[in-house]
Formats: structure tokens, sequence, C-alpha cells
């Protein structure tokens, strides 16, 4: 019988007892420990490195001797002359156990190794990529045994990987005999397999060390966003973004279902438009990160119902009127180049599932990324877009709703506003005792009223900028809270003027050379429509709940990175709660599609929370449009903001020209 | 407890104890009888009619009472008085088992039908389809709970017919929508199903009484033809041809794989060339039979190996040299919309596997048709084209391999050549006496020398006449066993013209208002090279199998019906055998494809069958140099032909110009 020694491996603390004689990578297979090899074990990859601990460990109970691991042999020799290994470090398939030992395995030699989310949150997520590298060296044909490349190809995998039932498109069909005799028959095969039967997506000559990658894509109704990821370590190389062509047939969802319904080929010629883009985005991505589009070998996507269905080349007339018929909620694999990716030719895409017709895998991304299942306070979590998804919920229950809150928080249908870019007013104050306003643009640290502000040109304002004018406009007493702006007269000040029957609040003259900045009455009906829209829903939710409070706020979207808790509250776009529990996750949705490319079990984790959760439809309950007319105020006509008072109080101005009323209320006035 | 009754199906004979009031579907379902349904048995489909039997069957000791069964309910009159049941007939879902009872199930309500190969050969094959039909009612979309269609669609056919992890391309996908409320949310789904997951292929709103259609297609490297199948009952509805298009890049395979290696981007040229001459035989195949292309749910393509890498986009380089790497062997399944055919945009291709580097799945197609293996008398089968492919084999062992015939069998490279179309010389007899030629030509059914054969155009000579032309001119002593034509003196007619340095047999001289139509002694030449490597071929696969003789010789290919196997013989392009074992298995090729599209038991058992076949390649195997020059002799310069020497007597004949040789044989030549 062969003597047998116990094996420990650190970090996982697993152990056993394993034949002496078994190398290092045999024992963590049997054992059940993460330990890398692209290789199969021959000493060429280098990625199972291990190191060995020597000495007394009491806490795992053994010793180990000097001579616990087999010598260097000729293979680990000859790597470490030409490549280097690290001090301490040993290729866990050449080093044999010949004794007790300890085993320490680094990160980098983990395949499931964890990973800081670059993210507000910082919290950590373990790689489960869909797609691994197998290194094999393939038969060479023989004419008298005339199996395919292919075929030849498939046994080396199995034999040395255990890998059966390999698939392939013929895109990749169409490269591999190319390929396989540029690496003298020996290539590294990019491995997809995601739940079904395993898929040669890429191909590569020879033994590739550097990693392959990955593209995360959020596909917004306005603009695209997508991030390079690298699928070893689950790094972000690059990240791009473009606007989503699309807008030219319609700005928000609903006006691109309309042009679908009423021009025949209208979804065809968005499909057409979206996929342009996202191949554009595709190769920016590869170019900004240094790697060929070869190199990419799979993408996942996060969408709104509309987009999903557009990008997928459906027509998305369904999702324009009740009830809201998606063709396909749950989760879709398709390959890439469908799609008009340029990449891997068979890499595939994976689209997170649609949570409802008008709630889609966007909020899903959030719903993976936030996880408000899996704690006990009961979290809202708001994704401020074109449309906004809306999740309420805790260990208990999670809720899900959309509100089509309109373009109006992206700097959209107001009168100055513009997209957030260098030049955009993005923060501003307003002087309560005085009513004269400072701000900042995109591109300058300094505020205006610094002398090292300069003179930069002021383009217009963006969305954080307007809800802060705004805002501060209503605090500064500017406004009163049905949202009309005094006049100059009311308010106390000539930057209030007269535009017709109504009132606008300049911000910025630069005339002659540059724009005049304001905020009219016009804007302020645009955002308190987007804001009553949001708050509705937010509402709708907590009623379904059965609560009147929430005990965190988390603002998702690009844009809630760059919301004021404090304005938006005071707006009422979000209800009332303690401003230290409103926080800002960032891009969620981007988040939660990067988490879903670097793991599968990401993937059936969120395919099974969006079985679960609770969808809300808002365009047909009553209750919705109630709340909708109730929320129009700001902050709210009828919802106390007891949080919200602690901090600011409000100034009880009103403006209403029915007879003397608004001077009269102009008097009445109090700071807060 | 239930009481039950003994119930016995004809024509299987397939009998079970089921409890009474057991609906007839069900008990064909739970005793394992072919009993088809369409619409899950909901008296809809009506395809699950059968025949009760009553009174005495003492055949199967059993006595069937008049109410054996339930009495007609008002499913069954609605339906016998809206649609009419013929006499005897009941709907197997509705009719209920009271008691002991004989069940006909006629053929019309089987899946898997015999059905009788249009074919020479007459055999039956057994339909199973990858394809089956299932009328489904879907759930209508509930905004409260709002999955997607497509999910509940899969939810229907799960219950309705146990169909689990259905999969679906976006292409179906897009479709979905607009079907499902064409028909009101009852639709016919067309599922495929062949080893994997189950697949939605195609989709009709409502109940499609109709049967659903394929396409057998035999990709030839000079012609394409196609089959238009209907996949219920197997039949044929339509067949059609067109050229293959490559030609323009080559005429025979191996110049098309030089175009690849010499031309950048060649392949893909004739890829897509190949692809849009598919596109186009689809389109006049359901042109032809009145069907819409949206009807042809699937296909199956046979083709040697160049034609599949081709046709799958695969650069065909590596079949242009030893050793002949196919990328990929096996059988492909691809959607049908990446080879360009515009069918059901779910349609799935299968393609057979190949057998080697330069024995294709055509091959694979004959070996399914033909099925030497099940035989005890050793068949060799020829397969002629452009390319022959040769299979030897019986119940012990089966061979094949390919032989580089060049495409002077089909009338090309031969002066007077032409394909075989209306106008050519198809047949010729030429008078041992006078040397004098008659002939009969395509398009006209007397002989040249008849008062009925009119004035018709004759436009040159096919490749079954040529072969006839040669056969007769050395049966009449025209030709000598090296292949040289005589001069008139020596034959002793002016028919031997002298052109140079050699002699031309002149068979019509239509000038000078039509051609001058002869056999020179170039075309002999061409007619010799072809012959020796078909004859080389077979002979290097009778040395493998260690036999000197077959049994029986079967002509494959839609030229080898055509061929007459004493003409053959003659000029030595088979192996010797009695006349009567020599036959015509029409285009085996073809038929295979059919029994493909039919069957996936069918496809299951050629891949099995590829995987034995022992492969021989002719390419580097010196004794195929041997054979083939031994071969250039008319019938062979020392393999006997005894059973042909029963037949026919050739004249001794001997041209050489050397000497005086040439008159001194025209002396001693007898009559055959």
């Amino acid at each position: 019988m062969v003597e047998d020694a116990l094996v420990i491996f650190t970090p996982s603390g697993k152990r056993g007892r394993v034949a002496k004689g078994t190398s290092v990578l045999e024992a963590a297979r049997k054992l059940g420990v993460d330990l890398d090899s692209v290789c199969g074990g021959r000493g060429i990859c280098s990625k199972c490195q291990i190191t060995p601990g020597y000495g007394d460990f009491p806490k795992h109970g053994v010793k180990v001797a000097e001579d616990a691991l087999s010598a260097f042999n000729a293979v680990e020799e000859r790597y470490d002359r030409v490549r280097g290994l690290k001090p301490g470090r040993r290729l866990g398939c050449q080093a044999c156990i010949q004794g007790d030992v300890v085993l320490d395995v680094p990160p980098e030699s983990q395949v499931h190794k964890q990973v800081i989310r670059k993210s507000a949150s910082e919290r950590v997520m373990e790689m489960d990529a869909a797609v691994r590298l197998c290194l094999v060296d393939v038969a060479e044909p023989d004419m008298h045994v005339p199996t395919g490349d292919f075929e030849r190809l498939a046994a080396a995998l199995e034999e040395a990987f255990g890998i059966k039932g390999l698939q392939v498109d013929i895109e990749v069909l169409s490269k591999l005999q190319s390929v396989l005799r540029k690496g003298k028959w020996q290539v590294t095969c990019a491995i997809w397999q995601d739940g079904g039967a395993p898929r040669l997506v890429g191909l590569f000559p020879g033994l590739r060390e550097t990693p392959v990658y990955g593209l995360a894509i959020d596909l917004g109704s306005t603009t695209i966003a997508g991030h390079l990821v690298e699928l070893g370590a689950g790094a972000v190389l690059a990240s791009s973004g473009l606007m989503n062509p699309q807008i030219r047939f319609g700005e928000d969802l609903m006006s691109r279902v309309s042009y679908a319904m009423m021009n025949k080929g209208g979804d065809v010629e968005m499909t057409a438009a979206v996929r342009a883009a996202l191949g554009d985005l595709t190769q920016a991505l590869a170019e900004e990160a240094g790697v060929s589009a070869d190199e990419i070998v799979e993408t996942v996507i996060v969408c709104n119902p509309v987009m999903h269905h557009l990008v997928l080349g459906i027509d998305p007339v369904e999702l324009g009127q009740a009830p809201f018929a998606l063709a396909h909620s749950g989760s879709v694999t398709v390959p890439a180049r469908t799609l008009g990716m340029p990449i891997a030719p068979g890499a595939m895409t994976y689209l997170l599932p649609l949570i409802a017709g008008h709630v889609g895998a966007d909020a899903a991304a959030v719903a993976l990324s936030e996880s408000p299942e899996t704690r006990d306070d009961l979290s809202l979590i708001v994704d401020v877009g074109t449309n906004a998804e809306i999740l309420l919920g805790n260990k208990t229950r999670v809720l899900a709703c959309s509100s089509p809150t309109g373009p109006a928080f992206e700097g959209a249908q107001i009168s100055s506003g513009q997209r957030a870019a260098p030049g955009a007013i993005e923060r501003i104050e307003i002087n309560p005792e005085t009513r004269e306003p400072r701000f900042r643009i995109i591109g300058n640290e300094h505020w205006s009223d610094e002398p090292d502000f300069g003179t930069p040109q002021i383009t217009g304002i963006c969305g954080s900028g307007i809800i802060e004018a705004v805002a501060e406009m209503r605090m500064a007493g500017i406004l009163d809270a049905s949202g009309l702006i005094g006049s100059a007269e009311q308010v106390g000040t000539p930057r209030c003027v007269a535009t017709g029957r109504t009132h606008e609040y300049v911000i910025y003259d630069g005339r002659p050379d540059g724009p005049r900045i304001t905020v009219t009455q016009g804007d302020i009906r645009a955002i308190q429509l987007a804001k009553s829209a949001l708050y509705a829903g937010a509402r709708l939710l907590m009623d379904e709940m059965g609560v009147d409070r929430v005990d965190r706020v988390v603002l998702a979207g690009a844009f809630g990175a760059h919301i004021s808790a404090k304005h938006a509250m005071v707006l009422g776009m979000i209800p009332d709660a303690p401003l230290s529990q409103v926080s800002s996750a960032g891009n969620a949705a981007g988040t939660g599609a990067r988490m879903a490319l670097c793991s599968v079990a990401a993937r059936r984790a969120i395919e099974a929370q969006v079985r679960r959760i609770h969808k809300v439809e808002t365009a047909i309950e009553p209750r919705f449009q109630e709340h909708f007319v109730a929320a129009n105020a700001m902050p709210h006509a009828s919802d106390p903001f007891p949080e919200l008072s602690k901090i600011v109080t409000l100034p009880d101005v009103s403006f209403n020209t029915g007879g003397d009323e608004g001077r009269g209320a102009r008097r009445r006035r109090t700071r807060g």
C-alpha cells in the first residue's frame, strides 16, 4: 500500500490525505480546492503556483518537514530559469507531496478569486467566469484515420480537461485549421460553459499567457456604456460610452415604440442603429484597452425591455400598450455577432432577465448589484434615468416597478438644459438673503464667485444642476411649494424676470458673447412632472409593502451619483429619510452587468431572484395617478418630511397671482 | 377499484389492459403505440383517428362488443358534422374504452409510418422526422404576472406535450408575438428535436391542418439537386436542380481548391456563390410545390468534402494537399439561414458526416441508402460524378474511397461533349459489319435511322452517349484494346478520318447547318483516364478486402442511371460481374438525403456506420497508380473479364502504326 500524507490548503482550509507522490494540482482537484491550470498540468502555463509553508503549524496541528514536497524537477527548473518563479513558489503540477504539508494558494492562482468591485459599495464578488482557457496538444491529421481537426481537438480537450460534448459554431470552425497549424498543433481554447453544453468560442495558437476579456454593457435609452473586463482577475481595463443613436427616432422609450408603430420597418431601423452602436462601442473599448477584438470572448448586456426587444430584433410594439406583453422575459443567450459585436467569432452574449413589461434587465442588474433581499432594513433603490426603475425590499420581500419620469432629470426638455459635459452647470447655490446664485461647471473645480474660476465658456445646465437649481430656488423662497416662480417684486431680486404671464430666474447672463441661462416656469413644470412620477412610483411600492417610510434610499444610475441627497429631498423626488441613509450606488446597473459577466453563479442567482420579485405595474394603477398629483408640490402636498425638516426649513411662500395673496405670502416668508 | 379492459392495437399488435374510461389516445401512449396527435387530445386536429373492430377476433382471442367504445360525444359529433369522419372511424382522443377492443391505426394516423422510397429499389423507410407539430392554447399576458409570451408558450407545450427546456432563436422570437395574436392565442408550433434540446423552429397561427415541409439537397460539384418533401408522409412534392455557380471558379473540385489557394478571399467568393444558389433552389422548389418558404422547417444537405467546407464557410485549402485534413468530419447541424436558405426563420440544416478527406457526406448518403452492411453478398457501389465515390462491402466490413475521374463522364472535356439536354446523343449503336452508327437523342424516342426520327437539331453527345460510343467503337473494331482509333483503311470505313497523326470517327455530320459530331483520339484518351481512375479505385478496395471479384455492382448517381451496364463493362469502367448483377440505384445520394430528412434514426444510423467504414486513401497509395496504368486498356490489360466474355467477344485488333502490325491485326479481327 502506498503511504499517504496530510495536505492542508490555505486560505480555504480544505484538508485531506493523499497518496505520497501525488502532485499538488492533483491533490487540489481531489480535495475540491480552487487551483487554476490552463495547460492541464504540464508545467507550461504556471497558473497553478502555490507557496508551501514549512515548520510547525500548531493551528493546523501539523509539522512540515523540509522535504515535504519533491525537489525541483527539470520542468520547474527550466521554468524558473526562463520565466522566473517568485521566491518560495512552486508549480503545483510539478511539485509532488512527500509528507504532511501546508500549501497556500495565492489569489492569482485561484479561478474563483475574490475581487473588489469598483463601485461605491466596494463589496467583493467571486470570479466564476463562463469562459476558461485550456491549452491542448492536438493530434495531427492522419490520412488513414481521417477524422476532422475539430474532432481531434475535442478529443484532446476531453482527455486533458474532461470536457465532453463540445459544441462549435461554423464561424469558429472556419478559423480552426489555420490556428491549429499556426500553433503547430498546440492551441489555447477559450471554452464557454453557462449551464448547457461547453462551447468553443475562441482559439489562440500556442500557449496564451494573457487572459481573455469580456464586455459588460449597460444599454440605456440615451447612453450606452461599456466596460472591458479582464476575465481572469475581473479588473476593468477600459470604460467608454456613446449616445444611443436611436435618439433620432425618439427621445424617450415610448416615442420609439410609437415610431415602430407608425413606421413600417421602424423597428428594423432602430435595431440596426443600436447594433451599429454596439459595434462602435466594442471597437472603441478594444482600442482603449489595447486588446484585439478576437480576445473578447463574451459580453453581457443589461437594458430596459424596449431596448432589449430592439437589440434582439423584436418589434417592441406590444410594450407600448397594456398589458405590456414581453416577447421573452427570461435571460437570453445569443451569439454576439448576431447583435453586431465584432468580437471573437464564437463569443456569446448574455442578457439578464427582464422583471416586467416596464422593468428591465437593467433593474435586474441593479437588484443583483444591490441585493436588497439580503438585508434586514428596508431599502428603496431608485435608478434614475429617462425611465426610473424602483425597487423596494428587504429579506422578506422585494417589489419592483418603473415610472416614466421622462428625460427632464437628464437636462433634456429644460430650456437651458444640456447633457453633462464641460461647460455645463452641475452645482448651484442661491444665497437665501440676496438670492444671488453661484455655481460650478463641469471641468472647473472653482465656484463661479471665486477668483480662480476665470472666464470659462458656460454652456448650459445639466441634470444634477437643474435639480439643485430648482431646490435652491425653493429654499431661497424664489419658488413656492406649488412650483410658481415669484416676480422680482414678490421675491425681491431683479433676477426674477417676467416672460409673458410667468417668470424666470436668471442664473447667468453671458450676453452678448455667451448664453443667458435661466430657469423658466416651464422648466419647473417639467421637473415637477418628472419628480412626481418618481415619487409616485416609490409610494406605490410602499403601499404594496404596507409601510409609510423606508430605512434607506439608494440612488443608482450614473446620474444618481451626482444628485445631492438634500436637494433631491427638497424637491420631493424621494421619500423622506435621514440624509445619512441616502446614498449613491453609482452605476449599479453597470456593476450588475459586470458581476454577471464575471460569474455564472451570479446569473443563476439573479434569474432566481427575478422570479421572486413582485412586480407592480404603475401604468394601470389608479393610486399611481393619485400619488402623482399629490407629489406635484415641493416637497409634497400631504406627506410629511420630518427628516428633511430637521435640516431644512422651507420658506412658506405662495406666489399665486389671484388677488393680493402672493404679496401677503411674501410677507409671511421665513428662512431655513 | 376501476375495472380494466384489454386493448389490442393493429397493425402493431401491441396489447395491454387499461382502466375503463381511458381514451384511446391515452391507451396508445400508455402502450407505446404510434398514434399521432397535433392538438394534444382536444378533438381539434383529427390526427388520432382509429378504426375499432367489432365482433369475434379468434386470432387475438377476444370478442369485441358493440359498446366497447363510448358513444360519439359532442366533440366527435361536431367534428363529423363539420369536417366529416370516414365511415367506421373514431377520434382516438374522444372515444373511451369501455370493454375489450381491437383498434386499427390507419397509416395516416401514424407518425412513424412506413413510406415507399421513390427510387429504383422501392424499399420502405420509417418516418421519424425531427420536426413535429403541436397545437397549444397559450395563456394571455397578464400585467400582474408579467412573464414573456415565449415563457407562456413554453409552459403550454410542457403541459400539453411534455416538452421541456424549449430553445428558441431570436429570429423565431421576433415573429412570436404577431403570430400568437393572429391565432388568438392558439398556435401550431413546429418543434424540432434531433438528439439535444427541443427547439421552436416554426410557428403558425391557429390549427395548421396541412403538414410542414423539408428540403433534401444533393450539393454536387457540377449540379445542385433538391427535393421538397412533405414531412408527414415523406412524399416528394417537387424536385429541381441547377448548376453549381462555383463552376466559374473551376470545373472540378481540385481546381476550386486551387482557386482558394491562389486568390485571397477566393473561398469567401465560392461560399457566397453556393449559398446564393441554395437560396435560388429553395425558392424554385417552394414555388414549384406551391408552398411558402415559411412552411419549410428543415433541410438536409449531402455533398463532398470540398463543397461541405465551402458551404459552411470553411476554406477548403487543407483538402488540396496531403494529409487532406477535414476541419470537421462529424455531422453538422446549423441554422439554415446561415447557409443562405430563406425558409422558416428557426429551421435547422443537417449535414451528414464526412467519411474522409476525399469521401464526403454524399458517399455517406449513398451508404445510408444502399446499406451494403446489411447484405451477405459483396456490393461494389460506385457513385459516378466528377469525383467518383466507391464503396465496397458486406455484413462483415465496408470500405470506402474516392477517385478523381474528372468530368469526362459528364460530357465535359470531350470535343463534341455537352451536358444531358435535348438534342444530345445519349444512345448509340455501331453496326459491326458496316461500322455505320445510329443513335438516339434526348427528347426524341426514335433512333436516327427510323423515319419518325424527323430532322431534329442534334447538338452534341452527353456523358452516357460518349460511353456507349467508345464501347461500340471498341466492339465494332474501330478502336483497339490500347485505345487507338484505326484509319479508314485499317477499319474499312470512310467515317474514320485522319486529323494530324491520329484519327477521329464521325458519328454525325450536320454541316453546313449543324455540327459535325465526332469521337476524337483525344476524347478516347479522356475517357480512358476517367475509367482507369474509377477502376483503379474499385480494385484498390478489392485488394484491401482481399477479393478478385464482387457479387454485384451498383451504379449510383443521376448519371449512373443512364449508363448501359454492358457498355460500361466493355470499357472496363467497372470490374467484371454478371450483367444481371449490375444495377442502377438512381440518385442514391439524394435518396440518402431524403432518408436522413425523414428520420432522425437514419441520422444516428449513418453517423455510427461512418465511424465503422474503413477509409482507403487513393491519392498516396502506390498500388493505385499501378492499377490505374493497368486499367488503361479496354477493358483491361491483365484482369480477365469472364462474365463479359460470355456475352461479348471483342475484336482482337491493333492499330499501332509501327510497321505492318496494324494491317496484320486488322486481318486477324473476329466478331462478337
